[in-house]
């Protein structure tokens, strides 16, 4: 997944400084409300990793395995990736 | 997914009772709390649903597209699914 | 809330249509993908019906308990909408 | 909310360091699996801080305006914090 790292890394540069955002919004007594939307952005950024390091997965990982010779290898992964769907989700 | 769909028809026919549940708790004014804690289980139950049918989707639909010979089929699978995934996990 | 029960009643009414539906789409063999974003739009209805119902919770039940005399009331009141809230987002 | 701050600010240097760790994996080509999951455990630590948040200001701000004698004030805090449920919910 060489090629989505780096817009991952860029990503997770830009969530991290927005957790410090945060922090200084508490520090400085902001609002509840606008602390909460800049939580709400901080989540939607992290979803979106998750979702592109989903999409390399399948598309790399997963996809080797099930076009692969190994069916039980091919059947490993798919389980793997329900279970990532499924926690990614938040299905109870 | 043959194999599947009695599950998936038998877990739809008790959330369409659920719902009519829900519906004869409104009419007898029930706490509003108890309302929510209702309507919260038909969520999981068609939840459960989503997943049962991702998951035949997955093993059978995107493994058959991947492990067969037309990668633009392949290719054409695998968007497909992650807007699946992607609606399904709310991603905003 | 007497005023909102005939607007969630209907909304309940298209949602047991809805799940209805999904059954069809399931016997009749329909595209797993199909099925998926039926499941979602009643997700969807759902959630607005939930919505619907923890909005007139919070101005009558809450509002009425937190304006009222009865602090301890009013506490308990609070603590049962926060766990609401978050079984209505899935906190995990 | 000056009580609640410094559980708040702990929790949020915490998903700092978690944000940096998964950095860390990504640059040493951990397991997308893997991955995932830390990125999962963070949004887990935000949701956490969001209902933190959103606790202290429907005891504080909300309760406040509502047991207070201006309606149109009470009003306006009970609309933004069904906003703000809706937002944390991601009710479409």
């Amino acid at each position: 997944m060489k090629a989505d790292d780096k817009a991952i890394q860029n990503r997770l540069r830009r969530i991290e400084g927005q957790v410090r955002g945060v922090q200084r919004m508490v520090d400085e007594d902001a609002y509840c409300v606008d602390v909460l939307t800049q939580v709400a952005a901080v989540q939607t950024a992290l979803e979106q990793v998750a979702v592109q390091v989903l999409d390399a997965h399948v598309r790399h990982c997963v996809a080797d395995a099930v076009a692969g010779p190994d069916g039980a290898d091919a059947e490993a992964r798919l389980d793997e990736l329900m279970a990532a769907v499924r926690r990614f989700a938040k299905v109870r």
